[in-house]
């Protein structure tokens, strides 16, 4: 579908897609990103970790690297807050290891000095003590009866009786008699998955440079998706004020959702408050690897039955996450977003959440709902196969549609996911023959989409132009989009815009940039700060005038007077206003803050021809087309990157990405020649179509199009590959090597 | 009168003088003044400036300058908006020249480099001819009639006919019948008077970093009183949208008026722009002498006539102020404050606006008005010795009061005067006995209070602290005035408040920090974006007691049901609304945007002491005390330090500050070692008393405090020196040299 094709009437911004307005400073360097801050007197940091997966720290002696000129700083957990609970006490334990270093690269101590070699040097000599513990990284071995124990403090009361101290949380949802539902089925299939562990590999590591003073009072620096959650997280373990830590988010360079939390910034601002000096800390590839979070590796059982018209009776998942060394593996999004296409009488699922001695996991696009796709969608794949059933009809004969039931509990409102199945039959793709050696898969895939804390503030300028400070750092193209849409609201060209991401100490909270909200959440808010500034447009406009200012109306950028009886008054343009609002008032501003609640949810479904060399084992993806529904496309060349950013990153997933970790539990590729992700000669095309189901929860109707992208990829290459290689296969990724055993397993 | 009995019931936080924010920033070199910025692949500017007074420039070549190894642009007024009318035209004049350098130091060209050092290699390179024209910088030559014309076009229809071209503005106020006034007078004095060009002398000399692009978007970090006019100017004379340039104050190290209007910063944008890099320039302080903006030299003529009693029949000010290169001398100041404390039933008073080959003038503290009480107080100092009347008394008989109509026209509403008069009688300096050789002088002087378009926001955090965005830059410790107002508001300590100065792109349009408009109009929209604040909180806590919010009113930060049928509830405090605010309606802001229009005007009195010594003709000051309305002290220590400043200035300018150039048109000291400002041990404690008469434009009766302590210096010391000398001295500053000169002439 041609992009113009889906322009609706009656926008004239909202629906083009201008430049970028960060692209000339993305090509050119200026733009600035973590790494890129610097000021006087600063001090670089380095951190020591621990080169054991589990063990006990006996003791820490920092008197050789204190010793060693040019050091500034040492500090270990005793510089942080004591006894913080809660999911702080989680970030603090993750962020300085306390008694015991809990996996390999955990952080134990970290030093500040005039260089950053120096730091480096320092670090080798920070003499910790180990006593080296058990440890355990597989998430089904750190369920079984005999696995090491990491805390047995850390399991909650979710958990029922009679599970491993290493399971934490327990989840347990569903609706109908699953039994019964099993005994309608002509055919049930029952199988079990895995996947191994992924990181976001954003390009950019983790960077910060951090000033605390004495006084309690601090600036921070750093590459984040959420600077807000960062100030009050800091604030926490420092042990200072939330307001008077400043946190200004940096250009970032990828995020995927690893960029929600903090792991460098604590430890910046704790070396700077000792030091008296800003410091500044920038991770290496291998500290990003070992020591943030990356996704949560899994393993699911899956029991669907169908009938021989495709019609789903009944749909039972386990879901088994391991999450690193602290509890939060979002084992209740893989099970609440499983089933969640299928309108079905009877479904249970239930999460465990498993730690283990490996990083803390965090969110990565539609954290936990890939793996569960990929296990869900590849049984109903076969049983489509077995019952030679068409697999886009199978969906649509059990699609969610607007009055469902969901899986995970409460009413679809208006959804999108028929009309992206109708899109993707439809499609030339679909009915496109296959060269011999070819599969083709299909897959659908459904994300949440999220509101959350959001403040907006726009101000007009006297010569017309208009600048919005919105507190949501721009990891997909939000500045372009809310321009767009206070454009369409004031009526003045985009190009008259400027979007800033405000720092903390200039706007009111914002969530992270997480959950795909932010065109929702900030475009929303946008939208009303513009009508805010809107409404003293027209006031002013009315004084001037000497008419009610309910006698007059804005309209392609200019005060209009409504009706007969306002009077005969040509239209007053934005630029006239504001150029003498000074004196008819005082500056001319809009602003909005609220936590909105109608975030919409979105469904896409993806098509993937994969071909498999059987000699190498080596897979192709030879063709791919990413349907989903957009609600509303803002600037739709941005969404069509979210969905092909979306499928590439799957594609990695699928076929090559996974933690690697030793029998001594260290990880074994920690940069990226080991760790292989996907680069432009490892990927095709990958064709888009935007399809347009309005969110009623949005002036615009915008669905959030960051994380659903990414849902159906596994399943849909799983199910290409399976069908190319003519064996099932159920262990991602599905890298060479894996797939020779599973051929040869084949026989 | 010690502090505390000046803090008045009814207020907690208001009156006090806790720490200041700034202060441990400041002591430990963390806070980052206009030099402190940089940026990845940031180039060194450096600025080419005309050797001679007045020159037409015939032609620049930069070729050699490009070619040096390190250069990376060159810019000229080709690089800059051509066609610029009005004050922009005079600011982009002044920033680079055009046709003619119209005086020592002014720009002609500038280059950017790798280092600072290849920079100032590089405008050695850059070849300019010029031919010389004759030169003109003082006041009255400038104005005779074969002085050399700077610009036939720079005077306004204001001008009467008859007039040099030199003589670009006029201004004629007054009332009354003055050739009667004199008629009833006892004894008429009619004198000259002469003051010299001073420098604000602010130890941080301009400096700025400025990233722009070609895609009309950019950066620009800079040493401001007001970066929303910085964006204004810089955007218009570099041809792009205001609000597309993002303009960041840097911590800021004295103004004094100074640094109200752009230098450097338009240049770094040019050449940032052309060598795609960005770019920093800092002055030297040679630079910031020879091209900045100094104060006008003047030459004035007074007339007053006074009865037996001490009645003021009729006074009479010519005031002619040489304001460098371009229109702009505080000419209509220094006439509207000149008789400003006295109620005078005739009075008129001229000014003239006049060029000269020097750099444009700038504001410094009360523009225009020290000089005119200098000539005004000296006068009515030698009616009272000649009438041997006390000079308090006579002040006190014709001090201006609530009603009075001021000698530039409007009514005065409550003002401070005879309070400052009154208190200035009882303090017992007055009353000391002075040492042989010792003079005591006193003076009035009167300053506005300007209210100015004004922007501030504010957010709480979850933890129940708070934040707030102002955007006029911190000149004399707003941050904390600003704190303790919201703290009264909020009924939160000050120490749980952070005051940031916000950026441009973050808030709404700003007036600069200057007119003493700070605390009263910051500090005023503080208070409504607090009440702004509080108004949601008690909503919130209506909502979470189900009570109505007209049912709910704030005190002592916390929320109470008001009136027996409201319920009965414990009080709710802040903390606990902002705790669960994301879940209770979103993030809690307060805003105010407005051009408030209540400013109050203030009057002080000083008393001086002074000895002259008539070998060396060097003055000491021995004895020194300032007595200022305040309106109301916000931070008390704060407003004396005000008070002190204005004072120590004032005795530079009146005893050794000076412009001194030579035959050649050349500034002959620009630097410290030349230029003599007073070091501490040239000053005697400086004595302060804070009178509070509120100002009821405001709510908590603010009057601005930061011009009007410099404005009886000038005729206070002249007055101590021309008692302790015998003779009278009509021409400041009074060096050593002059002193000699008067007791000479005197015989």
């Amino acid at each position: 579908m041609a992009l113009d094709d889906q322009k609706p009437s009656g926008f004239k911004f909202v629906g083009t897609s201008p430049d970028r307005p960060d692209g000339l400073d993305k090509v050119t360097g200026r733009a600035r990103f973590g790494a890129d801050a610097y000021a006087p007197g600063m001090l670089h940091g380095a951190v020591v970790r621990s080169p054991h997966a589990h063990a006990r720290i006996i003791r820490i002696d920092t008197s050789k690297a204190e010793a060693l000129e040019g050091v500034k700083a040492v500090v270990t957990r005793a510089d942080f807050v004591d006894g913080l609970q809660g999911e702080f006490g989680f970030v603090l334990e993750n962020v300085m290891a306390g008694e015991k270093a809990l996996y390999d690269g955990h952080a134990v101590a970290a030093v500040a000095a005039s260089s950053q070699l120096i730091a480096r040097d320092a670090v080798k000599l920070v003499e910790v003590e180990y006593e080296v513990l058990p440890h355990v990284t597989d998430v089904d071995a750190a369920m079984a009866e005999n696995a090491p124990v990491l805390n047995d403090s850390y399991a909650d009361a979710s958990v029922p009786a009679g599970h491993h101290p290493n399971v934490v949380r327990y989840h347990d949802s569903g609706h109908g008699d699953i039994d019964a539902g099993f005994a309608e089925a002509d055919l049930v299939i029952e199988d079990s998955f895995k996947t191994e562990a992924t990181h976001q590999g954003y390009i950019e590591p983790h960077a910060c440079l951090a000033s605390l003073g004495g006084d309690g009072k601090g600036e921070l620096w750093c590459t984040t998706q959420g600077h807000w959650i960062a100030q009050k997280t800091c604030a926490a373990l420092v042990g200072i004020d939330t307001s008077q830590l400043r946190v200004t988010a940096s250009e970032i360079g990828g995020g995927f959702g690893g960029k929600t939390t903090v792991f460098i910034e604590p430890v910046a601002l704790a070396l700077s408050r000792k030091a008296n000096r800003p410091v500044k800390i920038v991770m290496t590839r291998s500290e990003v690897f070992r020591a943030t979070g990356p996704t949560s590796s899994t393993s699911m059982d899956i029991k669907i039955g169908m009938k021989k018209d495709g019609t789903i009776t009944a749909a039972q998942g386990i879901f088994r996450l391991q999450g690193g060394a602290f509890p939060g593996a979002p084992m209740e999004f893989s099970a609440m977003c499983a089933f969640a296409p299928y309108a079905l009488a009877n479904v249970h699922q239930v999460g465990y959440d498993v730690i283990s001695n490996r990083p803390k996991q965090a969110a990565y696009r539609a954290p936990g709902a890939p793996m569960a796709s990929f296990a869900v969608e590849s049984v109903i794949d076969e049983l489509c196969s077995q019952l030679d059933l068409d697999p886009i009809d199978v969906r649509l004969k059990n699609a969610s549609r607007e009055g469902t039931k969901a899986s995970y509990g409460p009413k679809f409102e208006r959804i999108g996911l028929v009309e992206t199945l109708e899109a993707a039959k439809a499609h030339p793709h679909y009915s496109a023959p296959l060269e011999p050696g070819q599969g083709r898969g299909i897959s659908c895939g459904f994300w949440f989409n999220h509101g959350g804390e959001t403040s907006v503030s726009l101000a007009l300028s006297e010569d017309g132009t208009c600048q919005i400070s919105v507190g949501t750092p721009d990891i997909g193209g939000s500045r372009a989009s809310m321009a767009l849409m206070a454009a369409e609201e004031l009526g003045i060209p985009y190009e008259n815009i400027r979007v800033t991401i405000a720092d903390t100490a200039t706007l009111g909270y914002n969530d992270v940039s997480h959950g795909s909200r932010v065109t929702y959440a900030s475009g929303l808010a946008t939208i009303k700060a513009a009508k805010d500034a809107v409404g003293k447009l027209c006031k002013r406009a009315a004084a001037k005038w000497g008419i009610p200012e309910d006698a007059v109306y804005w309209e392609d950028g200019c005060a209009k007077p409504s009706g007969a009886n306002a009077g005969n008054f040509d239209p007053m343009p934005l630029a006239k206003i504001t150029k003498s609002m000074g004196r008819t008032g005082g500056p001319i501003s809009g602003h909005f803050e609220a936590t909105p609640e109608g975030a919409g949810v979105s469904f896409g479904t993806h098509i993937v021809d994969a071909e498999v060399d059987p000699e190498t084992g080596k897979t192709a993806v030879v063709r791919y087309t990413v349907i989903q529904d957009a609600g509303k496309a803002i600037h739709p060349s941005y969404v069509e990157g979210q969905f092909q950013g979306g499928a590439a990153q799957g594609i990695g997933w699928a076929l090559n990405e996974e933690y690697i970790y030793g029998e001594d539990g260290r990880l074994q590729n920690s940069i990226f020649l080991d760790y292989r992700v996907p680069v432009a000669s490892d990927l095709p095309m990958i064709d888009t179509v935007i399809v347009e189901v309005p969110n009623p929860g949005h002036p615009y109707g915008v669905r959030g199009v960051g994380e659903t992208g990414i849902v159906p990829p596994l399943a849909a290459i799983a199910n290409a590959v399976s069908a190319a290689a003519g064996v099932r296969l159920r262990h991602l990724p599905m890298s060479p090597p894996r797939i020779l055993r599973a051929l040869k397993d084949k026989g």
